[in-house]
């Protein structure tokens, strides 16, 4: 019965079915992290069902990477799909062998929604990686531009590169600012800057991370400070690109920093970014790993920038359901076959249900819906910070779709409290609780979720 | 009608349909390596058709991906089973909220057929992925001993990992061999030293690499020589691990190198390398994303090296259609949740697959099935190598299933000349033909792969 599903939530959570399954599959599978073990079959829409019976308001969404719910019927469509079948059985080296329909597959799905300017792409299969395969390509077209078009590598670069030395494996940097995150490998790690836990006891490259602005809030009041904060943060951008100890090839910046406490900064900034990226001869690369696909009203978080040119490449995975880079220069396409290259090059399996979810979210518009439930949303968070002011700090993400979060106390306290109320909400930062709704989040859904945090922080 | 499939190729290759199609594809998605355009509908078992209706036995199987064949009923039923479908359309973050049967998944899948000692399992989504995970696990186990059970992190540890500086980001290292090929990634491409193609103008850390024996062939006649050689390799490897700049965390090595030409050692090598990673502290991860999953007449290549005690972890991918760690010792598991972890952790769907064909493999006991074709078609082989000796030189994979491959003046050339004649090949290293047969593939194909090799290498 649509419409009337309703959180229940009627043992402790975990309840004791989770947390048997859960340890059972710790002998094998590290499940330290697991908050519930879930009835998939039960689960619809926007809410969640673990084993034990318990129904949650689903408003992190498997760390944001949800779109349209839980078995929505166009996503089994194209699981049921003939397309769909065929790639799971006959999964190609995409590269050498593509099926006849990967074309039409790209073409319908994610080239359909390519950030404007940037109509080529590379498939990958999760976010860190879909980052690494960009700061390749960034890689390689620099020592491109450095070596000359057409000249062909010298023998001591291919006998160099084989030993990790130079000038075959160059001393070439990418920027990335703190509290990113990038993902997860071992460059995508070196860009992240967001938590020990993360990056603790790994090897990283020696690159440069600038400030990201420290906005004050309310907005309105702070005006002229974050203005001077983000001047700051600039300067220290175009500092490090020319004084680094060796080339900044890319700079990597997401639209709002989401691991690292839902950070936002103004489209001057980002303007400013795209204009010191031009000057230097740097690729900018924009992680919308986590606000793509329509999470911040916008299907892209830099749509809302108006940048006066385009970044030179995005980068998406999370609620695409696969991952990949887009890109609009063909320089950035490696000046010989099987440089960017791997077995897989993604999985057209994931491919097709990202296009099934594409076409879902533009035949209902669910951007705009997500906009306007925003701005509901965003309202009522508003009154939660007026009447908690104490609780609900620094509210942000307004005008941002439903990518809104606040800065509280005690951010995991507040989100296993939620949970023992049925809503599934998440935390990011060292003490901000983040929203991350799917694209069919309702208004009438709101109720449910502000009811929850009014019940919460009334008891606080 | 199963049995008289054979090959025929009626165009030039690729063909005009093929070439329409690749050229298309590249106006928005590098085309530039494939071989030719693929109709899957039309592909089935060892043969696959393309869009200009040639059909080709597969010997090389997707870069030695494919494990059954092309749309093999067992693969199909589970593409079709209400199992993948639910995983399809409700990806979860498995390690935050893992479905009530991935614990099933895994033990009636992957873990039946773990490497003897290695009972645990952290699933990625390619080999690439999987074998910088298992340096991670390394790492931060290096680091564990190194600062004692239980010991707290320190605050300088803290903040210097966020800033990629001492101590918290450590100078480690992880040693792999001359020639080896470990993947793509930052991390899996530092110990990959296969070719320029694959590493040039790429950052790489500063870790070692040993020597990998240089085998001569026939083996009978160099006995001597290579066990001498072998020795020399051991040393390097201990010098190596004994006196690099920084510690040496972890030393990975392939069963067979496969990217960077065939290239095997003996059980002894393999012991050798076993002893002296436990003699200093190391973690020995054994690659096995090209040899894993049969190929090599073993479910695993290193079983055929009979060590005393198993590697630490074992990687796989490719034919396992998924990718992950094995591993044994609960100390590899990082002292805290989250520190090995990512969104997604793999992908349930592909884990599903990957049990119908591990399924498949046990229930037709098609890795014996290998070990049986495989010692017919190297005694094929060698009749080849007999009549052309100037042509099919160092014939190696003897007893190693259908992993064979030999030297020739033109690998290239003649995996092209192949290919006109309906039978796909591959090459690897500088001079190498590799053959990378399916499981499925049987006696009854062995004459149509010898004819076409007569032929091409007849007419040279």
């Amino acid at each position: 019965m649509p419409g009337v599903l309703e959180n229940s939530v009627a043992t402790e959570v975990p309840g004791p079915l989770s947390k048997a399954a859960a340890k059972q599959l710790d002998q094998v599978f590290d499940a330290r992290a697991v908050h519930f073990v879930v009835d998939y079959d039960k689960s619809e829409g926007t809410y969640i069902v673990d084993v034990d019976g318990n129904r949650f308001l689903d408003v992190y969404s498997q760390i944001a990477s949800i779109p349209i719910g839980y078995n929505h019927p166009a996503a089994i469509a194209a699981a049921q799909s003939p397309e769909m079948i065929s790639a799971l059985v006959n999964r190609p080296a995409i590269g050498n062998f593509p099926s006849k329909v990967w074309g039409d597959i790209l073409q319908n799905g994610l080239l359909k929604v390519a950030p404007k300017g940037l109509d080529k792409i590379f498939t990958a299969q999760s976010g860190s990686e879909a980052n690494e395969l960009a700061f390749k390509a960034a890689f390689m077209l620099y020592r491109r531009k450095e070596r000359g078009e057409g000249v062909e590598w010298t023998e001591e670069e291919i006998k160099s590169c084989l030993n990790n030395s130079k000038p075959g494996s160059p001393d070439l940097a990418v920027l990335s600012f703190e509290n990113s995150f990038h993902g997860r490998g071992f460059g995508s790690l070196s860009c992240t800057r967001s938590k020990a836990v993360h990056k603790l006891d790994i090897p990283a490259f020696n690159w440069p991370q600038a400030p990201f602005p420290a906005r004050k809030y309310p907005l309105e009041k702070y005006e002229a400070e974050n203005e001077a904060e983000e001047q700051r943060c600039l300067q220290a951008v175009e500092n490090l690109i020319t004084s680094w100890h060796c080339p900044v090839a890319a700079l990597i910046v997401e639209p709002i920093q989401s691991e690292g406490g839902d950070n936002h900064a103004s489209p001057a900034f980002f303007q400013g970014l795209r204009d010191l990226t031009k000057k230097h001869g740097v690729v900018m690369i924009v992680d919308e790993v986590q606000t793509g696909f329509g999470a911040t009203g916008k299907f892209w978080g830099h749509e809302h920038f108006n940048l006066t040119s385009p970044p030179d490449m995005v980068t998406f995975s999370k609620k695409a359901q696969t991952a990949g880079y887009y890109f609009g220069d063909r320089a950035l396409v490696p000046d010989k076959a099987y440089r960017q290259f791997n077995t897989w090059i993604g999985d057209a399996a994931r491919v097709i249900m990202s296009k099934a979810i594409i076409n879902e979210v533009l035949d209902k518009d669910l951007v705009a819906q997500c906009a306007r439930v925003g701005d509901a949303l965003y309202a009522e968070m508003e009154k939660l910070a007026q009447k908690y002011p104490e609780h609900v700090m620094n509210l942000r993400g307004k005008g941002q779709g439903t990518y809104i979060a606040f800065d509280t106390q005690d951010a995991a306290g507040l989100v296993k409290s939620m949970k023992s109320l049925g809503v599934l909400t998440g935390t990011c930062g060292l003490q901000t609780v983040r929203l991350r709704p799917m694209l069919i989040f309702e208004e009438k859904h709101i109720p449910t979720l502000i009811g929850a945090f009014d019940k919460v922080l009334g008891s606080l």
